[in-house]
């Protein structure tokens, strides 16, 4: 058993702390791991397509807390997801889109449940109040179905984003798109926003320092760098750039 | 049995990874949290108003290591602080005025026992050499009077601080200030720097975006938000500005 | 035993997090640190130095995974050693030089047993596929010499930077040096970039705020300083910059 964050709320507050704080206290032993807290503050297509490149990653059983939630307050529901002996809690707004889209199909809780959900509940931080709390006792053992009602997943929200975007840039300036192997097949040129990339590889070490490459990564989308360098600063361009197959020579 | 860690260490050195491995070195297998390393670097008043806003969240045991030291290796005195199930250690500055502050007393120790301290102490990382040794000898078992000799609390160094500041800010650019429930009552504007804020509301999303609304946050203070954006960018102000609440409609 | 990571992932994206989950998969239980993932991107001299400072405070038994892997894909090995109990996993670049160079002459290895590597092996993130792996099979008991071919030390890759550089950059803006006791003696002044400075100290809390300082730092090497400030801000200086003891008065 383990407990996996994944949230936007970087790591300068005590936001992080307090989550872990309240799951030591209602689950202490059980191991937490940190996968991000430095998604762009309240970008749920972000979070949502981070989630989709670490689902395949989560050993079982484990449950995935994720918060990137600009609607905490408001009537958005608090949501609890179940595929075999993955377990997923955070609000209902499309950031678990990847479960909802696998092949077997969850169940789904509302969490309203006052067992899980802290008493001094506050309204802008259900993360401490209600996703940490709940994640700790299914930890602990508490049966899925007590989270609260039970919810139609086909009800649930999903963002049904366009396909071919810049999703996430990461720390080396790569840009990293919701393309994959078959979207791409044995293409060898790509346009993002207004540059022609021809330099297909399959790693950087093949083409010079400073040459823009692109290139399936390691978790199977298409990639766009600059060796030694970083594609973003060199291209200037970011998250929801489009990105297509370019036609011709 | 948990050791939580607040420090103005950040993450890109070895410091925090230093008193991990000192831990691990002395209490293998104890549970250590960070709650946060990104203090504003040697800024003890921030340090010690978010070591107050975490204490509810404590569990007992728990011991917390705060360091935010900027008279290390002068003769500040290494400090030791014990209520109930929780211990305290960090230098004697300021840091944990919120323990001195609490409604029942804290026991004092100076931390300088040979038993705890590392033979090869350096001049610039108490952090390593004293206090996250402490911390892991007491969570192993030490008794708490053995650290070094009694102080008195009352003589203890406190920073009685000016209320109605902000004292700090966080990642979604949310000013957070040291007025609670008590101080603002059932006001509905305040003043901060030059600018009347007069919408009060519960949660962001109460109000539609680009809206500057303050409430009560998560932790019991009067927190101002731009909703959707950034108060810090819209406003321009930061940690130390006077807030009050405003007279008059 | 413990398992300690050293990268230039930064923390935004899922990299450490996959290697957490990696660990977690394969050896549940075992505790993992982080040291530090902020290493500047590829930069291999700057991890070496690193490597070299923690080495004193890693328990026995341990192991550490360092990645900093500008090489990643290519022909460049990858490396695991083991000193006593000490063993290291990482690409063959001169990272672990400092073990290399240690008193006690490491076994070496290259990693190529498919019992360690991932299936689904990738060109680009060896970290997630090979190394994390490798660690966390012989944190659960593979001998070392399962991991695959034996390497001759001599033959492996080193940096043989010159003496006299700044080597880091800490977050207070602190400039950290190569020069240890041995190269300063008892001078009483350095020379870096085009800038003397004359003021040797034990501590921080000798000289006044804004004043240029220079003193051993906690791990033994020359650190160069302004009390209350940022040495690097005001010098303008940075990784690279050479550093010499200062003739004359």
């Amino acid at each position: 058993m383990l407990i996996a964050l994944l949230t936007d709320f970087g790591r300068q507050d005590l936001y992080v702390g307090s989550l872990r704080l309240v799951i030591a206290s209602i689950a202490p032993g059980i191991p937490v791991v940190d996968l991000t807290h430095e998604i762009d503050p309240q970008a749920v297509d972000q979070g949502a397509f981070l989630v989709e490149e670490i689902l395949p990653l989560l050993p079982a059983p484990s449950i995935l807390v994720g918060v990137v939630d600009p609607g905490v307050g408001t009537s958005r529901r608090a949501l609890g997801l179940q595929v075999g002996d993955h377990r997923f809690v955070g609000p209902d707004n499309g950031l678990f889109e990847a479960v909802l889209a696998g092949s077997r199909p969850p169940s789904a809780r509302e969490i309203t449940s006052p067992l899980v959900i802290r008493r001094q509940r506050s309204a802008t931080f259900e993360g401490r109040d209600v996703f940490a709390p709940a994640a700790a006792h299914l930890a602990r053992g508490l049966p899925f179905d007590e989270l609260g009602p039970e919810l139609d997943p086909a009800a649930l929200v999903r963002l049904s984003l366009p396909p071919g975007r810049v999703r996430h840039v990461d720390r080396f300036g790569n840009l990293v798109t919701d393309l994959g192997p078959r979207e791409v097949g044995s293409a060898s040129a790509l346009r993002v926003g207004g540059t022609r990339i021809d330099r297909r590889v399959r790693t950087y070490g093949e083409a010079p320092p400073g040459t823009l490459v692109w290139y399936l990564g390691s978790s199977g989308r298409v990639e766009i760098a600059c060796v030694g360098g970083s594609a973003r600063e060199v291209l200037g361009l970011g998250r929801g750039t489009p990105v297509e197959v370019a036609a011709g020579p």
